[in-house]
């Protein structure tokens, strides 16, 4: 397992001295070298388990997941790394718990964490909210351990927010900067992120803004294309801005998927939905006016047909670097003529793009583990040189 | 643990080559050396645990479950067997998932499996769907092992589907060789699986199609008996035709309890629904056409109740072999005067057999389980003998 | 870990030798020895997992839980404790079961514990059923150990019934325990367990009945005080009445919160439904008169809005040995003003008591731990002693 050398050596040239203890709330929070850092970990982690060696830091202990909103890939993945590192998922089912009976967050926190070391939340419904909440139940668990009712301090990692979709972004970067051959190759590559079009509506914007905050970072030049209308929250436009800037980027807006797909090396065409519509979403619901609710969805529905345009076809995907940009997706995809009647993207293009697909969604499960195991290790290289050295079979048979 | 040897030498006389990596559809596509493989490491298995010996041949992994319709013993079977074998188990529950999104089962399939050593499907509502979507799963991830998206093929268990229920059949034979002592004493002994009267309806074929398809095959004498009308697949009608053929026992098809139960040594008198009704169902579901499956609910507990006298009763018991046939059932069963007014069975029947029955349930986690570790484990005899070797107590205290 | 050896010397001068393969229903059918010896193991776990030793006592094995109502803190806690011993979690969620269908509990029982070393079980909603229950489900597994369909015999732990709130009264009381520095100490103090005011109706009565069943074994004065008509079980009482006088301690009832508060050391202010009503209410669901049960709710609800007095006031708090008794509550409050409009306990109070009533709930994964472990290990102070030695790291990294 020569291997992990080189993936202590990494670590051992970056500064992550910050990460021990810390939560993941955006990718914009943490520092270069802490992003790769997580990256080096992934990779290691997948390497050993490839290698049939376990990588189980916990011997027991909880990893208490909170959806509320479905989910499959994210939810399997945070089951697959807390399995990987050895913990158990529990999950806080809200309507099996008593949380309706008037309880607060600070309070259920508590309650699900004598011994858990991990909670995974995805909140990414109502703009203003998720993220907040996020907090919250991180500052409370914080508090809960100073206190000395919890045992362990829980590391709160975000599964998706109103803001940002990290497991998800990271998830996709790995997948690019493998797809390059490192990020030594990325400078100057032109990312297109632009909204497509889809028969449903209200989208999570966590994905867009998850890919230009973090994207970015790696001085590639990074286009962002929508619909007027379809704008994202103005904050991670500045943290776009910035990011480039700071990383020898660019970063450019604009109303044309023609214009974003051309000489792109990688293209993510995705449908969300407009800001300040989710905006008014939030405050409709949290009047409770039903009927505001179904005129809101009506006239969302209508904005989005206009746009029936805005979709990935083999004709767009000629306009790409070489015919051939790396086409991305978070998944599920509304591909036209199989999961809907006009849809974000052709079913040829897809259907070409099948297996990278796939192997993009791979990264995220090692992602979160990497995440729960950098918040948990205090000496990263010291404990993956001791996982391969210990060299316990995964299986055993 | 002298025992161990037993069951190595045992499956040292077996050719089993072909279980390595496959997947477990219908037990009439396994050979028979293969079908007593399963029992032999289901019984070795059950002995090392009886032992307080560990069976953990994973340190980590998931045991996907998806379940189309609800389930007891099935599922805490499956759970058993996975957490026996060391693996975690993760169930997708559909109704939290995105998979009603517009996802393919190719893709949902791919992306619940990047940690996944198994998965254990229940999809037994609908005929001609249920086995076809296994199939579709396990075609699916077997791609993405090639593709190189999942580290490690999952397992595809059938938990129950429209054709076969291979984990209850294997279950009840292995009860069925315990109880006579062996397979050398089963050639000539008689089973009769016949039908018998529920107030309810629509309950799966799969039951007595997975008995007749597995129980022709140890040369005995399978008497299919039911009411006209109830006819179950043709396709495995030919199956324990051409078993019994082969076996050098006898399958008869009659419309008489009465004559099915003579002389019996075995008996199962349970409930079904008319294969043509079932798929008539289907095709109303397919069709959404909600009056014509009212129709026809309406219609097929008419025709059920036209034959309340299929009941086995203390008088039919009394007609077989000695007055003393070993009765079998899946559970739960329609006990007379006890679950339902009346049902399949007396419950001075039912009581006397209450042991043995739920002996017949315990063997299913133990089946579930040889089904896992004959597909994952290249070296069987090897990776028992290191098991008890290695001696690690499944209890420590 | 010397400190495992102070444990271990408790443990000796106790007589406990019939926990061996005990249930726990209620905590005066076990000796006063035997209930020092929960919280002795109690806090040998915990001292063992803050100095990161693995309490790991089973490699694989299932617990179930079986929840009736609503839960949060229970499950997890009944979640933490399986996890701290090694045991992975399986709910009978009965909504995806097939126990509807006309099953018996004998049969459901024997069926899920194939693999289970305990099943927890919450079951409050109706007077003179749920203790039953669980007394019906220990029966039917300890049969099917002994008739050799179960290779293991499953302990029962009460996660809460119509009679004890065994963990929480445990839990409670290991809190006063520490507290006030050991039971040497609990001569002679005054707990106040008294009604309060709730805008719903219908709480259970285990958590008083719980309560004055458990503190009553200290020699302490235990005061239960409520407005007239809101009795509880007159059993308990009599149970409450006999260990008071076993104990050398007091046992008093009235109707004045005043009185129950004035000099108490421990004050325990919650709302539960009178014992009456639930006994007619659970008539009225046996009967199916969902009219009946409409007009009982609101006839609840006025008559608790005749006793809005009844709350833990910062007045009545000062009444309290020098102001400052220890504020217990089984958790969520009913807090006036930040839960509901008017309810148990003024804001002020329930916020000064946060981190002790965090503190009070952190026992209870201890505490269902401890159940278990002095019901499967045979030899408790042997088996803590090898934990010690083994010094297995509950966390590696």
């Amino acid at each position: 397992m020569a291997y992990i050398g080189n993936y202590i050596r990494k670590l051992d040239a970056l500064n992550i001295s910050g990460l021990y203890g810390s939560d993941f709330f955006l990718t914009w929070e943490k520092t270069f070298d802490e992003i790769m850092a997580f990256y080096t970990v992934a990779d290691a982690l997948r390497s050993l388990r490839e290698d049939n060696v376990s990588t189980k830091i916990f011997d027991s202990g909880l990893g208490i997941s909170l959806f509320r909103d479905n989910s499959t890939r994210t939810r399997f993945s945070f089951g697959s790394a807390c399995n990987l590192l050895g913990l158990e998922v529990q999950d806080l089912d809200e309507g099996k718990s008593q949380i309706a009976h008037g309880e607060t967050v600070r309070e259920t926190a508590n309650m699900v964490s004598f011994m858990a070391d991990v909670i995974g939340i995805r909140d990414d419904m109502y703009i203003g909210k998720g993220n907040a909440y996020m907090r919250e139940v991180a500052k409370a668990v914080r508090e809960g351990f100073l206190d000395g009712n919890l045992e362990q301090c829980p590391t709160l990692v975000n599964l998706q927010c109103d803001i940002d979709h990290p497991t998800q972004a990271m998830a996709d970067m790995n997948h690019i900067i493998r797809h390059f051959g490192g990020i030594e190759n990325l400078k100057g590559k032109k990312i297109a992120m632009t909204w497509a079009y889809s028969p449903s509506y209200g989208k999570p914007l966590s994905v867009p803004q998850g890919v230009i905050g973090l994207m970015t970072r790696f001085g590639m030049e990074v286009s962002l294309a929508h619909p007027e209308g379809y704008e994202v929250m103005p904050e991670v436009i500045e943290v776009a801005k910035r990011n480039a800037a700071a990383s020898g980027g660019v970063f450019t807006q604009s109303n044309s998927m023609e214009e974003a797909f051309k000489n792109a090396d990688i293209v993510y065409p995705k449908s969300w939905a407009p800001f300040k519509a989710m905006e008014k979403r939030t405050n409709l619901y949290g009047a409770g006016d039903m009927d505001g609710i179904k005129a809101l969805e009506k006239e969302l529905l209508a904005q989005n047909a206009n746009h029936k345009k805005w979709e990935c076809t083999e004709n767009l995907m000629k306009t790409t670097r070489e015919g051939k940009a790396l086409y991305l997706h978070c998944l599920p995809a509304d591909i036209t003529g199989v999961s809907c009647k006009e849809g974000e993207v052709a079913a040829s293009v897809f259907d070409r793009y099948r297996v990278p697909l796939y192997k993009e969604a791979s990264h995220k499960p090692y992602i979160i583990a990497a995440m729960i195991f950098l918040s948990k290790v205090k000496h990263p290289q010291k404990t993956l040189a001791e996982l391969a050295s210990r060299g316990k079979p995964r299986f055993f048979g």
